[in-house]
């Protein structure tokens, strides 16, 4: 019998899709489906989180609750759209104190409020476990939307931010490093919702998602998307200054850069002729845009390292796969 | 240390309610939030599916794919809306067959198809039990929205369809009794998203909600909201055939018609002076609307059983309450 332990997440994406027929703008597939209301789309995204593969240690019920909220965010963010409100559905043991759900819906409300929303409903059920469902609206104008799809030859490939802060506070935390910042930025991701929007007005930018499964896991989304092949350059991504405090192995950290996700950054494409624009465009938001590489038409998704071309290797954080020994 | 077990579902829902901030014009305690988008409303609710309290032996992966699209279109016709979408999140096991993902995945397709939108997008989690979360969207013009507030002294109370029936399926399946129609009706649900659009625009409905916790709390629900009292008859209530052949005791059968819930048919308040256009309502929607008491100024809700009245009690299904022994 083939269960879903034989499948990926992504594998199951794909026979979900297959028996789901819808005619909206954009389904299953993207990092939020949008549907057509009058001169707009509106935005849908839903987020699940489960307690023990989700939420790392030291999380606290209230950052819990805001990056239930942020991580959703994050995908509105990604297709330039405005939030319009949250709601959060959830699952929670009659064990619980009631101190943990206030501070729990604490960190949602404040996540929401400083990001321009509000929680506007929910849920809540009896369960075995803490789960959490978060699902996002937004708005965004037809003509400003960011999608997966939609990079070109000779596209420059681009993120906010730096890489690799969130995975560092995840082994600071486990290790006991006190990498602080790094801890917060793994405990309270930071969805980029300011900079989707001017990405998504600036008309520069062709392709575009959020890095919450690592950052070869989405060069490998957006390639598969376009039908292009993505090159980038190990030395030219900002890394985060806690990852060599996390490693001192430089392959430790080129896998925490790679793979780890959690970072909530944008990636995107956009035109090389473009490229100038970046400063003013990095300025307005006031968070760094950093060009990575760019998209080609080659064989495969490659990495350069040192000046060493090597295949990028999809390695990003993925459910049901049982790992082989 | 006060724990969520010795409250409520609705007090846990207060407490959140008492720290979410948001100025949307319909918030936490409704149907569905409200979001202004110009000319109309949009709505959003959430809904959590948990297997082991939430669905009743019997029912197939492709009941409960229905069921979790089902309850959450629910939402949007107790609000007079019209359904855009519906996002589901699914926390399935690694050891659950793929066919048992496809069944419900077409359970939920043919629900949302069914009454007229369609499943834009998702979220798949592993989890150690089957858990859902679904969220409808749906759009209402202003002037059109159904809400649970609204009644006035001397409105007629009236339900759509009738009531008891999927209880009688509930216990059907659990003692054998073959009550074919009735377990369809628990085992797949039926939005009344026709009725409430219908109801929505008549202009003669002055509070709405759906009957998913029974008729007793959905009761106390709308009279919270008003702060006025409701008086119903029990000769009055439709009930399902099927009832008597699920208990030949009167006192269970009653309790089925008041209290069991899972039927989502609408309870609503009219206007008295347009009771004669109930006929034709009815018969735009193909559907019974039967008037069952009227909303009053008294000092408790009441229900009049043969003749006799006494106090309605509040008897619907709700979580986390540790039962006294």
């Amino acid at each position: 019998m083939k269960t879903l332990g034989t499948l990926g997440e992504r594998e199951a994406i794909r026979v979900i899709d297959r028996i789901v027929k819808s005619d909206v703008p954009v389904g299953i597939g993207d990092d939020c489906a949008a549907m057509d209301i009058g001169d707009k789309y509106l935005l849908v995204t839903t987020d699940m989180m489960v307690t023990k593969t989700h939420i790392p240690k030291g999380m606290g019920p209230y950052d819990i609750g805001w990056s239930l909220v942020a991580v959703n965010l994050s995908d509105i963010a990604a297709m330039g759209g405005r939030p319009l409100g949250v709601v959060t559905a959830i699952g929670i043991t009659k064990g619980h104190p009631i101190d943990f759900l206030e501070q729990m819906v604490d960190g949602m409300n404040d996540c929401a409020l400083r990001f321009g929303t509000s929680i506007v409903g929910g849920d809540t059920k009896e369960h075995e476990d803490l789960i959490l469902c978060g699902t996002a609206v937004g708005e965004v104008d037809k003509d400003k939307i960011l999608l997966r799809k939609g990079a070109r030859p000779g596209d420059l490939i681009v993120v906010t931010g730096c890489l690799g802060r969130a995975g560092s506070g995840f082994f600071s935390l486990k290790r006991g490093l006190s990498l602080k910042e790094a801890e917060d930025q793994l405990k309270r991701p930071w969805p980029r919702i300011k900079e989707g929007m001017v990405l998504g007005s600036s008309g520069c930018v062709t392709s575009c998602m959020d890095i919450s499964d690592g950052l070869s896991a989405s060069i490998f989304e957006l390639s598969r998307n376009s039908g292009l092949t993505h090159e980038i350059d190990y030395a030219l991504i900002p890394k985060a200054s806690e990852v060599c405090l996390a490693f001192q192995d430089a392959e430790r950290q080129k896998d925490l850069v790679l793979n780890f996700g959690d970072d909530f950054e944008l990636l995107f494409t956009m035109k090389r002729e473009r490229e100038a624009d970046l400063a003013a465009l990095s300025e307005q938001v006031g968070c760094p845009l950093t060009v990575i590489g760019k998209v080609t038409s080659g064989e495969e998704n490659i990495l350069i390292d040192n000046g060493r071309r090597e295949k990028l290797e999809n390695l990003g954080y993925e459910h049901f796969r049982i790992r082989k020994a």
